[in-house]
């Protein structure tokens, strides 16, 4: 057994770098009240072939709707046009209220790049559905995120400044506020779009076996971006009453710039220099499959491991 | 941030409890010389549609190809049956000569559940195919290990003594012989088959940070099953002289029942009694996805996590 080949036998095909094409395409409609309209642009969505509807929330309050689905890049884009498209022909933001900040029909479209793509792969796709919603549908489109074509284009906040109705005044005047691709007007009933590229968040919570709440608040500080830690790291510390524990709660916002492995360790060895140990943790709703197998291959310390050596993976290729 | 729930937003379809159907099947084939006859077989196999084939060894002293290839269990039927027909038609066991033990053209096919599918599931499969290998080809044909219908039946070297040639004596006349399905005498040029349904084994080493070999040999007996150990456990110590290491080189010959996570941990100690660290293990060949996410919810601790919530495999819903 000593000296086993790294292979059994020739594998016919040399596995494929990048083995399955996911994009995640989490989109945000002006309407979260009227439940017909959302299943209405869903339904647009879903007729785009080789996508999978993953969520659809509705908050009345803020007036909005969050759809996610994901699939290969051309599916998605194809998918992500069918709502602009339908959200276009059925929402009035003339009419719209609610309290999440709007400046559109659409509000906001960002891709994320999930596995066999790249970030630059979700910009170039960020910039082509753009440009497609403001040439076919004539709704002023906005580039935000890593699509950002200006700095000062980066932040959600900065592009929505204003909203809806503070948007409608300027973007005529206003050089800065010309859209990246469409008309220098909102769309009489659309208003603009906001579309972009962003890395996948993992929400994620580490318990500690202590009461002592002020630890958790120090290693939160320790390890977000905010005070100095990790770059692409928010973290809070909370105490978790009922199970008479704290938490470090955290976001994390590019595990490829900051490895969940990394940011574990981090906190199991500022815990156990006051002598606590961690509880466990938690992943609060979608992760990728890449920090887990980064962990798997901590976890046992893997040497020379390829993920072509997976056998469900195989049958993406 | 505390209190997150569990999941962003309400999931519209609910997660599949098993989410891919993926079956390996790996035929091994009385003919390792000439590439023409396995490459025949090769593509009467890959003709059944949604079949991947992963691997195609061929060994000329063996006289014998082993070939690899996963799908859904109907795929993999179809693709199964298809080369056992072309084997029939193109290997004459009357001129056949090789090191390996063999009884007939297709010589053994295993089925292993790698996700999706239960050890039952791929005997039920066993029968079925088997049953069509002898009434459609008239090939005899035996079950074998979790198909096996009786307990002399589970191990190959049982079915297979005396080889081709003793067992065409013997098969008309002892009742022991008498094959599961199919005539009581050997196909005139494909012999005999056998099918059956296995787990799934990993190759797998784990490198100790030492030159004591006795070490690594100590702990393969401390864990093995012929010594005492885990279940479904080989192992054997070795010495890695250059590295300057010694290893503990194992077949898992089922992570279900003694997983991976268990004996890397059981390593872990029996190593640091005597003052000595894992240095690095290393996966030979193929692994399923399980043992890895297994390996990942041990290294974070996770609580409540469901592989639903990994955003590549809801892609194969």
């Amino acid at each position: 057994m000593p000296g086993k080949v790294k292979s059994r036998g020739a594998i016919v095909a040399p596995p494929a770098a990048t083995m399955v094409e996911v994009i995640e395409c989490v989109p945000n409609f002006s309407e979260g009240r009227r439940k017909e309209i959302v299943d209405a642009i869903v339904a647009a969505i879903m007729s785009a072939p080789g996508v999978k509807l993953l969520g659809k929330e509705m908050d009345p309050n803020h007036n909005r709707a969050v759809v996610t689905f994901i699939g290969p890049r051309l599916a998605v884009a194809e998918a992500a046009f069918r709502g602009a498209e339908k959200a276009v022909e059925l929402i009035d933001m003339n009419v719209h209220k609610g309290e999440h900040p709007r400046i559109g029909a659409l509000d906001v479209c960002p891709f994320v790049p999930i596995a066999g793509a790249t970030m630059d792969d979700c910009v170039a796709l960020a910039r082509s559905v753009g440009r497609r919603i403001a040439e076919e549908l004539g709704v002023p489109v906005y580039l935000y995120a890593e699509a950002a074509t200006r700095p000062d284009r980066r932040r959600l906040p900065d592009i929505r400044r204003g909203e809806y109705e503070g948007l409608k005044e300027e973007i005529g005047t206003n050089p800065d506020r010309k859209p990246d691709f469409g008309p220098a007007r909102l769309h009489p009933t659309a208003g603009a779009t906001v579309v972009g590229a962003r890395p996948v968040l993992i929400a994620w919570n580490v318990n500690l076996a202590t009461k002592d709440v002020g630890l958790a608040r120090r290693i939160a500080k320790a390890i977000r971006e905010s005070s100095g830690g990790f770059p692409a790291v928010q973290a809070k510390g909370f105490e978790l009453a009922d199970r008479g524990l704290v938490q470090v709660s955290m976001n994390m916002l590019d595990y490829r710039k900051t490895s969940l492995v990394r940011v574990f360790e981090e906190i199991r060895k500022l815990a156990a220099q006051e002598g606590v140990e961690i509880a466990d943790s938690e992943i609060v709703g979608q992760v990728p499959l890449a920090p887990l197998l980064e962990a798997s291959r901590a976890h046992f310390r893997l040497t020379g491991f390829d993920d072509a050596q997976i056998l469900e993976l195989r049958l993406w290729e």
